[in-house]
């Protein structure tokens, strides 16, 4: 009744997903387990365990959350917001929009801090803001704004937030596995990630991690968590073994497996060595886009992932149909005050190689 | 750094996940398209499709919620309940209860109607608490009682709450590919299930639908979607094709092929043969199980879930703790008021077979 399942192995260079490596998508494909079942619970202590040697946190609270980068989003947002927390949000991208507006859900005065799509916030702002708002619970911020790709300097943030009593929140979403993020060392609070980025693993769970500090506040919340699907409280007796185990929601059993593979996979590799991949393949890739007349959007690139704006006279969505189609390349169109001005070609995880940076370049050029 | 991942090829037997055929696990780990690749989204309306075909609905708003069933429940709840709204919920189990803390969650005053466990609502105390409730805005009610394995009578259900003016909320989690489910005829307003159940795909996804009259009512809200997630207005962007297919998170492509693909062997069976292939299987284990001396909870048992009471002489973890590691048996303990009292012994999807009714009651004969 419905034609056999035939997708085409694209070389996927958008802002995620990246190529999922056959390895992984192999675990993918494994016989399920039942989710109480201890041969699978092993495999998720383990994936917890990545996760946490991924994020360079000793934090016992660390999982994935059953959803995808944006369900990790609201996990940290309303978990650590109850209504009538002030909050500060810093706003250069999509996803810090975003930020402010699941805050806003969950009830916060949100103030926001905004400077022009593409710029990162320097000390001065960041200081600033803190000592403006200084009843704010929470300070969010978005490490790799995948919409338009400028990386943001965490260094010196955790003692900022924490000096003046708040958590520092960060979206990970595309630097995991990819940039240098170090949780405990850099004092970030709250953290989530996706897995179909730099984890090359497909979309669908949300690494999240919380500190012993924001545990303290959630542990003091006055009112429930308005979410039961994304409520820490309980979700926590099933992944940290509080509890016994007790069950909450059926866990996405094969998407586990996939992740634990992808995440084994970044540690075999090397966190140094595996962010130094997509520094090089970064430069290597901008040296050739910039040879082609395109021009990078932010001041502070991420490696992971580029954004470009493209002249005038180049037609948007035919080069990247005829990538597409006739290159079995995907790369993004521009996001919110970018589309239709600027692409965005992904190197993450898997997608970093340097086969892909070359085929990528002769093919644009050939499409321009 | 991790072992090779191997898990065991238990036959599920228990409340859920129930084992999925390789045919699945196979679409599972196609290649990842991107999630506005058109390809993609052709795969992703045709299982849209899929999903009304099961639901036997037309409902134009149906799709798969990027979350496990109980994400479902949430979807459907906070679109459709404001600060305030009334609502009435039928309780006869761990689900019902869910469903009156996702609601008051989500700012509804709830009034129940409560039974004994194990029992179904019959029409008198139905028509009794839309009578004293007229200010309800939604009724909700489990068609399938995961923890009680008691059967829900719908009929009529439509009807009632429609003339009084309220919209009709159903758990379909354990029922949608297992037990008839008609969700246009009854007039069911919003519907949600699980992949994990008789569609026997790996648990992740939670397939929703919602009537016109509901659609009607979202349309008319007054305050935001508390979960930014699980926000329907801006959803049905990107699965009904309004707004262009606008981004909202990166849809979960590979859990949604093999969604497709469970689907397509739901439908190539036939509906009609697949309910039947339940019931007959139902009937079989049934006559088992009660000559062992285990007797059922619910006097209006499911087929695709039986919960049986097992005598006082029986060692619960023993009994099961031997058929998953000598015999890769998984069944399900009991739930809540249940757990130490009864087992609950899943028949759902691929699971239902003529040698696994046959095998779960030799080994249980031996393990008891």
């Amino acid at each position: 009744m419905v034609e056999q399942l035939n997708p085409r192995e694209r070389i996927l260079m958008g802002p995620g997903p990246s190529t999922v490596p056959s390895r992984v998508r192999n675990a993918l494909a494994a016989p399920t387990l039942g989710h109480l079942d201890p041969q699978y619970i092993a495999y998720m202590d383990e994936t917890c365990q990545l996760i946490r040697d991924a994020y360079q946190t000793e934090n016992p609270l660390t999982f994935p959350v059953s959803g995808t980068g944006m369900a990790g989003m609201e996990t940290a947002v309303v978990n650590l917001i109850e209504p009538g927390d002030e909050a500060i949000v810093c706003i250069n991208g999509v996803f810090g929009g975003r930020m402010k507006d699941n805050m806003q859900r969950a009830g916060a005065t949100v103030h926001t801090v905004e400077i022009p799509w593409g710029k990162s916030f320097t000390t001065e702002q960041l200081t600033a803001a803190v000592q403006e708002h200084p009843n704010a619970k929470v300070l969010g911020i978005v490490q790799a704004e995948t919409s338009t790709g400028a990386l943001q300097d965490l260094s010196g943030l955790g003692k900022l937030t924490h000096d003046a009593g708040m958590l520092l929140l960060v979206d990970a979403v595309t630097s995991l596995g990819g940039h240098e993020l170090k949780v405990d060392e850099w004092g970030i609070d709250a953290i989530y990630s996706g897995t179909q980025k730099c984890l090359s693993c497909p979309p669908g769970l949300s690494p999240v991690s919380f500190s012993a500090r924001a545990i303290e506040k959630m542990d003091a919340r006055q009112t429930p968590v308005q979410s039961w699907y994304l409520d820490v409280s309980m979700l926590k007796n099933y992944y940290t073994g509080g509890g016994g185990r007790a069950y909450h929601h059926t866990a996405p059993i094969n998407m586990v497996y996939a992740l634990r593979e992808a995440l084994a996979m970044v540690l075999e590799e090397g966190l140094e060595a595996r962010i130094e991949r997509h520094r090089h393949l970064h430069l290597q890739l901008r040296e050739g886009l910039e040879k082609l007349g395109l021009c990078y959007v932010p001041e502070n690139s991420l490696c992971t992932l580029n954004c470009v704006a493209f002249p005038d006279n180049v037609d948007d969505a035919a080069v990247r149909g005829k990538l597409l189609n006739d290159y079995d390349i995907e790369i993004g169109g521009g996001l919110g005050e970018f589309a239709g001005k600027a692409w965005r070609i992904g190197l993450m995880g898997s997608t970093a190689t340097e086969r892909n940076v070359t085929t990528l370049l002769a093919a644009l050029k050939q499409c321009m």
